[in-house]
C-alpha cells in the first residue's frame, strides 16, 4: 500500500516510523557539532527567550507517548518555535510528518531535509505557484470550493505530481473548516476526488474553542477532544457512504488543550497535531493543559529601574519583547516571585509591582537583576524572536536554536 | 559655545539646522540609486506592511513646521518604523537629532552616519560597555541613582570622552523619571554633575498618559502637553536654584498626542521627540492626534475563505502580521469597508465579519481579495515585520524599506 500511495499521491509518506519505535530524543541528540561552548544567562543581551531543555524534553516525550499509546502519528504543529532542532525532538528525529503555519515554515523546514509537511491555513491563489514548488512534500489546505478551483486553474504543481490535499474540518471552533453535515461538505470533497490534479490526502480538524472553555474545566475539554475526533470520523463515513474514494484518506485532529486531555479513544483518526505543548504557557497551565512546571519557555529581562513612591519596578522587556498578549491576566507571571506582577508593558519597557498591594522589597531587585517572564501565549512570545537559547538546570545556556522568520 | 560643548561632551551635536531652514524631504530625495522599479501590491506575500509615501511625506512636513513654530528642533523618535529613509525624511536629511528605544537601534542609525542619538530607556549595568562604543554619539538616560553608580563605576567611555546623560522627568505618566520636587530628583542631576566621567546633557521628558484620555477630548491633551513643558522647565528651574551647570542643558518633550496639540508656547523647551506622527494609527486617529486619512501604515492581507453560515470571511492575518493589539477595538478597521469587522485574529489567520450583523457580501470579496487593514497601533504592526513597503497613490511599491531588527 506504501508504494501504491507514493506512486498515487508524488508525495514523499513519512516513513512511517511509530512513535513507540523510536526513543525520545534528548537536546543532546541533535545539537549540531557546532553548538556553542554553555555560557551563563547573566550574558544575554535583555529581552530574550530562554527554554529550559529538560522541560521540553520531557513535553516531547510525554507527548510522543500519549499519541504512541492511541495507535496515531505525532504530526507535531512546529509554529510555536519554528526551530529544526525544535522539531527533530518533536518528530523523534524523523525529518517528517511536522504541521506549519506559513509557507515560509514549510521552505525552512524543506530546506533542512524535512518531508511530509501539512501547510493548515487554506490557501489562496497568491501562494498557489510557491506552493507548486514544494508539492511533493507540502499538503495544501482548503475548506472552499474557490480553493479547489484555482489549485485546478493551476493544474499539476509539475508534471506527472498531484497536489496533496487536506480538508479542513470545523469542529465546532467556528473558524474555518467544512461542517461535515453540510452539503457543501461533501461537494468539496467530491470535487477534489474528480479533480485529475490532486488527491485527497486529510480530514483535519483544530479545535481552538478547546482554549475558551473555563478554567479547570478538563470535562469540558475533553468533551471537545471528542468533538475532534467525532468530525472527521463522521465525515470520513460520510464520503465513503457517498462513493468517495477515502480508503487512504487520512483523520487528524488536534490542539494543545485537547491534546493534553483526550478523550477515551481515539479509534478512527490517524494523527494528532498540538503545537503549544513544546513550551506550554501561562494560558496553558490555567486551561489546565500542564503544570506550572512543565512551562519550559521563559522571557528573560533585567529590572532597569526603582519607584519607591508607586511601588514599582521597571523592566527592559515590553511587549515587542514579549508581546502584549494576556494584558489581563498580568501576561503571565514571573517565576519565583509570585508576589510581583507585571502591571504594563510599553514598547520597550514594562512596569512591575505587587498582586496584593505590599511594599515591594526593593533590595531585592537591585537595577540589572534578571527576572524570568512564564509569558502568557508562548507561540506570541517566541515570535518576537529570532533565536531561541536552550539552558540547562544551572541556567548556562547549551545551544541557540534560529526561528523562521516572515511570510 | 558650539566649540564649548563640543570640546565638553566628547558628543558630536547636530549641526543645529533648525528645521525651519531646511526645507521638508520628498521619499524620492532619500531613495537609493538601487531603490526598485515599481511594481503593484497585488504581488507582495501577505501579510505585508505598506506605508503610504503621500501621507509619510505630509505627516513629516507638518510636524517639523510645527515644531520650527515653536523654536524647538524636532528629534523624532524612531521606533515607530526603525529605518534609514525614514529617519532621514523625519530629519530632513541631517542625519542627527533622533531618539530611540534600543541600543540595537542606536547601532543601526549610527552605522548609517547618524549622530547626536538619545536612547531613551534608562540603562542598566548589562548595557554600558555596549553603549560606551557608541558614547560619543549616543545619550543614554538615567533617572536612579544606581544607573549613575554604574556608569561612574565603568568609568569614562574611552579616553577623554564623558558620557552624555539624559535625566528622564516624570510629567504625570507614573512610569518612569524622576518628579522634579523630589529631593531624589536634585540629589541624581548632582551626581552626574559632580562625575568626572559624565555630563548632563538633557532634561527628557515623555507623557504617556496622553493616551489614556477619552477619546477627542483635546483639552485634556493639550494640559498635558502643558505638563511636558512645565514639568522640565520646573526642574531646570530647581536645578539652577541649587547650583547645578544648566546652562548648557537642554530640554526635550513629546509624545504624539502632546505634539499634535501642543500648548500655546513651549517656551524654555529645547527639543520635541514625538514617534508615532509618522505613520499615525487608528488608535491616534480615535484620540484626536490624526485624520483617518493622515494614517500611512496599512496591513495587507489577503480572503482565504468563506463561511456564509456563521456571516464570516477569513483573512491571512493573523496577530504575526498586525500585533494582538487593540482587540477590543478590532484590532483597527479596514479601508474602505466600514461595515467590516475584524472580528478576531490567531497566529496565521483573522476573521471578519460585519459590525452590524448584516449579512457580508461575499461576491465583493471573493478568495485571493486584497483587504487594507488601518492597524490599532502602527509601532507594534510594523515590529512584527522586517520591511516596509512604499507605495504611491496607485499602489504601486516605489521603495522597500529594512527595520532594524532585535535589541
Amino acid at each position: 500500500m506504501l508504494s501504491r500511495q507514493l506512486s498515487r499521491r508524488g508525495v514523499l509518506l513519512p516513513l512511517l516510523l511509530c512513535a513507540s519505535a523510536s526513543r525520545a530524543l534528548s537536546v543532546s541528540d541533535i545539537s549540531s557539532s557546532s553548538s556553542i561552548k554553555p555560557f551563563s544567562i547573566d550574558t544575554l543581551t535583555t529581552p530574550a527567550v530562554i527554554i529550559d531543555k529538560d522541560t521540553i524534553e520531557a513535553n516531547v516525550k510525554r507527548m510522543l507517548a500519549r499519541s504512541s499509546s492511541y495507535n496515531c502519528i505525532l504530526r507535531p504543529h512546529v509554529k510555536t518555535h519554528k526551530t529544526i532542532p525544535g522539531a527533530l525532538l518533536q518528530t523523534s528525529n524523523r525529518r517528517s510528518t511536522i504541521t506549519v503555519s506559513t509557507l515560509r515554515e514549510a521552505e525552512f523546514f524543506l530546506e533542512a531535509g524535512f518531508t511530509d509537511i501539512l501547510y493548515a491555513v487554506p490557501i489562496d491563489p497568491s501562494k498557489i505557484i510557491r506552493a507548486a514548488k514544494m508539492a511533493r512534500h507540502v499538503h495544501v489546505t482548503v475548506d472552499n470550493i474557490q480553493q479547489v478551483a484555482a489549485l485546478i486553474n493551476h493544474g499539476a504543481p509539475a508534471p506527472g505530481e498531484r497536489w496533496s490535499v487536506v480538508v479542513m474540518v470545523d469542529s465546532g471552533y467556528g473558524r474555518d473548516g467544512v461542517v461535515p453535515s453540510d452539503v457543501e461538505a461533501l461537494e468539496l470533497a467530491r470535487a477534489i476526488d474528480a479533480a485529475e490534479c490532486m488527491e485527497l490526502f486529510m480530514l483535519y480538524t483544530h479545535a481552538g474553542h478547546s482554549y475558551d472553555v473555563p478554567y479547570g474545566d478538563v470535562e469540558a475539554i475533553v468533551k471537545i477532544s471528542e468533538q475532534e475526533r467525532d468530525a472527521v470520523v463522521e465525515f470520513k463515513k460520510i464520503l465513503k457512504e457517498n462513493n468517495v474514494d477515502v480508503e487512504n484518506v487520512k483523520t487528524g485532529v488536534g490542539s494543545t488543550p485537547t491534546c493534553s486531555h483526550p478523550p477515551q479513544h481515539l479509534s478512527g483518526v490517524d494523527e494528532m497535531h498540538p503545537g503549544n505543548y513544546f513550551t506550554y504557557d501561562y494560558n496553558q497551565h490555567l486551561i489546565g493543559s500542564c503544570d506550572v512546571e512543565d512551562i519550559a519557555c521563559k522571557v528573560l529581562t533585567r529590572v532597569v529601574g526603582h519607584y519607591p513612591k508607586t511601588n514599582k519596578l521597571q523592566i527592559d522587556c515590553g511587549w515587542t519583547g514579549t508581546s502584549a498578549q494576556g494584558k489581563e491576566h498580568n501576561y503571565g507571571c514571573i517565576e519565583g516571585h509570585s508576589e510581583l506582577i507585571i502591571e504594563n508593558l510599553k514598547q520597550e519597557a514594562g512596569t512591575v509591582t505587587t498582586g496584593d498591594g505590599s511594599a515591594i522589597d526593593f533590595e531585592r531587585f537591585p537595577v540589572g537583576t534578571i527576572l524570568k517572564i512564564l509569558p502568557w501565549h508562548s507561540c506570541a512570545s517566541i515570535h518576537q524572536h529570532r533565536k531561541l537559547h536552550v539552558v540547562d538546570g544551572n541556567d548556562m545556556v547549551v545551544d541557540s536554536w534560529d526561528c523562521a522568520d516572515g511570510w
